[in-house]
């Protein structure tokens, strides 16, 4: 990572579709991670330092160096949830409570990580049938949708992601999909936990090339900057205050 | 359990200082769990059958059967967390997405429990110096609240519980305290995880009469009341819907 | 209203529409006041005193003595949102922000009480064109909706609000509406303003006979209990407080 | 203002007490909005433009230039509240539900714009006893407390804001004051209405130098980044959609 951005991204992607699976490797064929990578450093250009880390690299990529440099995580995993070792999600739970930001994406819903934040079991219907999801607004305004032109906007075709979505009520509800089965869902959410902003967005079945959207990359380029820490000293530890704070006496102007 | 009541409550106490301690034996001679479980009996008589439980039962007290029936129950636990068995833990989370209420009192904010539920640390500041701790209502109306007169009531003696509190922000804020020392405290609160509703309620050290004060009684035997399951049926396991949910078509009305 | 009954509810309509258009008065003979009443009555007996009340009435039926007695009420106008008077609609608010629980009821989004009390302009999209309404539940267990079957219900023809919903973000999100035509809904929400709760729900609209479906009667008798006010006593008014409340010592424990 | 800049901010101030009231003299000579227009300058540099407005102005300095250019608007009023007008009250409204940031001072709690937008009374307990407060951070990491050291600050005397303070519950609570005398005070505040994002912030008293506090401009400068509008373009007006907004079909992936 170079000294002299502004913000440390990490990009983690399970990367196992894209080696197994054609569909997958003609959308993505270097990693969904290049993919959300290039269009991070497209985006915020020099501000911004991008780095990969993937479950097959040793401690997922992700040591304790990167982990403690990193100011905001994307997170693409499915297939290799259990295979995420829960020493690493320590971890990276550690950072978020820290105030890393952690930028979840689509079967992100059910990663260790996720849920270990939520609480919950993260879980949702779904179905694969090349279904229209079209996305509508319900936080006009919010900075993560800056720049989304229109009251929704439409991925042609899309995995149907839909309630009951297992989630504490998020802090605050960006957008409702809708899609052509019946099915409705909260796709964009943000929850706070700790001093860490969290965002979870839904889109981006490994099936379809939805990451190369500009919406969808907008969406996501936005929330990292949303998600990106502050650089406040409050600490998190319990502690045992031995005496009152300070002498607490009436006190006149200066 | 009596099958004719509406509501089955298990308070689940550690049951560690009162064995232990002088000054905690001498406010609760049979444990903190039998005046909480007498209190609860005396609010709501017959409506309600309330069994006991403690850490040192086999299983803690908290059976597959014993889970099964809770509708509510109240977690009291301080020195002995880390004893409590991971496997149980997962027990309860499970019981509260399902539906069970969950009541988490004082010291019980570090439980293994509440903190899974919460994904974050839970931590606190805290100081043990005799203090007033005056509790403001900021949720006036809320039904937890309901009979407890005036703009706030007071707790001669308390344990100093300070922010930062790290929680979630809580899906509703209903007292915050004030104590002599220079301290704030959001002391009542209310979350929901999947079907379950969940009370955290700071006041409650071992070493102060607290649980004979009428006020906190009040607001916990509320808190059971407003906690208790419905009887929905939302299932929230996750599910492959392979088609469409009906077909949709345009219709007229009935 | 009868003394014996634990709640006293004012079901308040326009009763326009029931008086000059024919499929309406097919649905609604009597008024939709009349079917709302009775589906109260039906549901909690001799617990409630029903009360109705409407547009042409003097003081709109609701005179300083309604206003005081009732515990809740329930909201239905559209086409004479103007005609209702500004002086009652700084009664009803009053009354809201000490206690009374109000049920705001599909066009009556835009209802002067309504956006008063949300400060936007409560505006939506709309479409009558008989379209198949499937409402989703995404806060299982929540008590409004006690007694709902199933992860979601349907009105097979039901009239289209679509988002952006111009409200606060709810307190409670209970249900997400979808459309045929390709929108959603938050169909369901909880806000609380001073001592007051209210709700909104959408379906109703009166070329539909909505207010004969078993799920929306449950729904919104569902809403009458939750929403009626508690005894406490806090007061709302500005007070200037000369003194600190009381003098603030070290206190040992009694 | 000039047109380079990123952002328009307007400072309005009644200007009442500093032209009658020698200790507010002192502390404002040039009038609160002239310190907050400094700091606002200071921190933001040749990105903010801002500008002044006063009560006595004619249409209070708020023509329909004015506002249609203003991103952010702070307010500060007491004394001079029913003095504005209704028809600048609603244009102030309709800008923030557009997106117009607004960021409302001390007591300017109970002005007509905030009351509006609140729905509520806005009403609190005060007193005026040169105590100390301080303030405690409840939400670590929020962008609005970015650079204020450590888990609380203090001032040395501040008047006293209680609870109850008779608003909707926040989106987000950032701090909760403590006073000398016995209080709490939610003395940080987000509202989102509309696409507009509201902040509260209630140190300020006329009779101390609080606005020369650096932490109190930090918020204060803070929250006026926080709160300037996107470039979204959602609409929200009401709208009647004549027909389904696209045809609905299956879709291939593209």
């Amino acid at each position: 990572m170079e000294s002299n951005a502004v913000m440390h991204v990490t990009v983690w992607n399970e990367f196992i579709h894209e080696r197994s699976m054609p569909v997958v490797q003609k959308n993505y064929p270097e990693g969904i991670h290049r993919v959300l990578a290039s269009a991070i450093e497209q985006r915020w250009g020099a501000n911004v330092s991008v780095h990969c880390a993937t479950l097959d690299q040793p401690l997922h990529g992700l040591s304790d160096d990167v982990l403690a440099k990193t100011d905001v995580m994307l997170w693409w995993g499915h297939a290799g949830h259990d295979k995420v070792a829960d020493s690493i999600v320590d971890k990276v739970q550690r950072r978020v409570l820290e105030g890393m930001g952690l930028i979840v994406l689509h079967s992100g819903h059910a990663s260790k990580i996720f849920r270990r934040l939520m609480g919950t079991t993260c879980m949702l219907r779904w179905r694969e049938a090349d279904e229209k999801e079209r996305l509508w607004i319900v936080s006009p305004g919010h900075v993560i949708l800056d720049g989304i032109q229109g009251e929704y906007f439409e991925l042609a075709a899309s995995e149907m992601y839909g309630e009951l979505f297992d989630i504490p009520q998020p802090d605050e509800l960006l957008t409702v999909s809708w899609f052509e089965g019946g099915e409705v869902f909260r796709s964009a959410c943000t929850f706070r936990r700790g001093k860490g902003k969290i965002f979870y967005f839904s889109p981006g079945h490994e099936t379809y090339p939805i990451y190369h959207d500009f919406n969808v990359q907008r969406i996501i380029t936005n929330a990292i900057a949303w998600a990106r820490p502050t650089d406040g000293t409050v600490q998190l530890a319990g502690r045992n205050i031995k005496q009152p704070l300070s002498p607490i006496a009436p006190n006149t102007p200066s």
